[in-house]
């Protein structure tokens, strides 16, 4: 049995959060899974961090790679990742879940395509 | 208290790497462990799944960010991330071990800053 190993990775810098919601760790647990959810993978295993005094980690091991959220609520600011090997898996669709639950006032974001041989920046398209 | 947002984060793109190296989680669990602590970074926890019939993940959740890999073995490829916040953690470093240990025959890799505003793709500059 072989896989696939072309990957699409989505890096996503959000600005503009509400504070309260880059400091629940609960709240970024259930959005991080609803939206791996979203993008049709399937969950492995859910890690969340609280640091002290203030920003959390998630980090979702999915079976087909994983996302990730790392957050500075005092800035407002969450970095983003969305990494789903295979073609049947769309990260955008796990990014505009947390784009909706998040609702930056600014995102930067890349689409990387990987496993392919070169690391291809590739336009985005988010619905 | 406050975190400086920049970031480095590398995705590296391996090929060529040996079979049983990318199939053997406690193997990469280690080496990974090992790559972060080269960094500099703390590490939180290290998770790694191994999927059958073949591959693995190891994710490891740092206090500055993340390190992650996604093997296939039978192609010989793994997708590895080196993501660090703040500039007293250096992600070339983990990536430079890993590249020691797993030794690709080809390796394609792309450096971006985050946390500042737009996503800038910069040189990757490997000792």
């Amino acid at each position: 049995m072989t896989y696939e190993t072309i990957g699409n990775h989505i890096l996503a810098d959000f600005w503009g959060v509400d504070f309260d919601k880059l400091n629940d760790i609960e709240f970024l647990k259930k959005e991080m899974a609803a939206a791996a959810e979203a993008s049709g993978a399937k969950i492995v295993a859910v890690q969340g961090k609280a640091f002290k005094p203030i920003g959390a980690t998630v980090l979702i091991l999915l079976s087909e790679s994983h996302l990730s959220i790392h957050t500075y609520p005092e800035k407002g600011y969450a970095a983003v990742d969305g990494f789903t090997c295979g073609e049947k898996v769309a990260p955008e669709k796990a990014i505009s879940h947390l784009m909706g639950v998040l609702d930056p006032e600014k995102a930067f974001m890349k689409k990387v395509v990987r496993g392919t041989g070169e690391l291809e920046i590739t336009p985005l398209n988010m619905e």
